[in-house]
């Protein structure tokens, strides 16, 4: 496996995770995000701000045969117009100079927050119907590319990430902020009422689904990286407990149940299933 | 009725029966266009480029209190990326100055193409799924407004328009060419099958509908302007024929059905029913 892959996002929760797995692997692997952190170290680190990409870009990243592309700013705050307003332009532009320049193969981090309101096992095969701003942007984005690519040689394989959860993870994230109150030894952990069905994956397996999608042949151009089992909040919040054999207890009702989201959806894993694991 | 309304795409096709319209009912009209045409005359005129619009553009156009937004480029390609390269960043830029500089209402013309590949009647609760670089920009530009909107004091009204026939068409459409061929005195009028199903509405009601939403209290902010009854593309013609008494006569069959379009779809009406007639 020696294939030469560029990684944007590269500094994130789970840009590290993919770096640690395109090194594990012994891929040829550069690194890029605005600055450099202790976490990127082992590879090439090329320090590029894509909302004003260099004229060279693809060369400066290495002239890679595959692009895994996770860099997306302004979230958590999935209402904002920033994510139509600057991310979808700055995006398409940078991907689009990057697609012109010849890339091969690219691979992009889009979101469950694509379907919008719709419930159940949510599969890559329904209409869109994004509710949020974040999660239209994202779609909108896939949109583009695929006309564009359908220009070009470069094969687009776009990626619906669900929920992900290990160490590492934003300080607002559900699993961060139970794993510092019951290391601060609280008692109680305030949550939501619990009941929502969600699919949860640990980020170390959809760092190692996005490189193996990146370098193995894919025949699918849209997958949904999830567990393909849909999980109440209440009990994964159990899970991890049990696992760190944490005293902290689940405090159920503090919080509403968010209104941009289905109180139960999942992803229907058929099409990860069906591709090759590394 | 003392309302004063601008209206872009004024020299367009549509945009001169609604100022047609708009003149026949008294109403203190402004038109914008990037130039001056003969037809846009009996009302004032300001010139602009929507792509690259003046800051005071609000005030350029006398602060209306309406602004009915027929304005796109790019058409009849429907599948160049120019709809979401250039228009969709150019007009969403241009209309939220406005909504920005304090426009109380907004009427714009979008498609039916937002709805994709879906069949039968088409009501305006349906999810959108475009499946042309077109249908995509105008639901995108529909997104990105009700999203801006939510934060301002302005009020949207988007239409979906279906298909619209009348004198003044451009030259490739099905009504321009089958009246050239007919007062050539040809006898036949190449075209396809003709068993597609559509929606056909004369361009003097479309007006009409655009002019009514805009004045008048509108309770819906997303609405199809439609006949909401399908008519075959052959009889169509056919009745086109007969209006005018020409003598030419359809051949049918020479032409494939476009492979962007469902075999039958037209709009659902029930909204534009409730709408109260000027």
């Amino acid at each position: 496996m020696k294939s030469h892959i560029a990684v944007t996002g590269a500094t994130g929760f789970l840009g590290r995770h993919v770096i640690k797995c395109l090194l594990d692997a012994g891929i040829d692997t550069v690194a890029t995000a605005r600055t450099r952190s202790a976490t990127a170290g082992g590879c090439r680190f090329v320090s590029m701000d894509i909302a004003n990409p260099p004229l060279d870009a693809f060369e400066r990243l290495g002239s890679p045969e595959v692009l895994i592309h996770l860099a997306w700013d302004g979230l958590p705050n999935y209402r904002s117009r920033h994510h139509f307003e600057q991310e979808l332009p700055s995006q398409y532009h940078f991907l689009k100079s990057l697609i012109e320049a010849g890339l091969p193969k690219l691979v992009v981090a889009g979101t469950c927050f694509e379907y919008g309101l719709q419930s159940g096992a949510l599969s890559e095969q329904m209409p869109t119907n994004p509710c949020t701003a974040y999660g239209f942007a994202k779609d909108a984005l896939r949109r583009q590319l695929e006309y564009l690519t359908a220009e070009h040689s470069t094969q687009l394989v776009w990626t619906r990430l669900f929920y992900l959860w290990g160490e590492g993870q934003a300080p607002g994230s559900l699993y961060a902020r139970l794993s510092v109150a019951a290391q601060r030894g609280e008692p109680l952990f305030k949550m939501s009422g619990g009941e929502q069905l969600r699919d949860y994956l640990p980020v170390t397996e959809a760092a190692r689904h996005l490189v193996n999608l990146a370098v193995r042949p894919c025949a699918f151009s849209l997958i949904n990286l999830c567990s393909g089992r849909p999980i109440s909040v209440r009990r994964l919040v159990e899970c991890w407990i049990d696992e760190h054999g944490w005293t902290i207890r689940p405090q159920l009702g503090c919080y509403p149940y968010p209104d941009y989201e289905p109180m139960a959806f999942w992803g229907d894993a058929a099409r990860l299933d069906q591709t090759v694991s590394i």
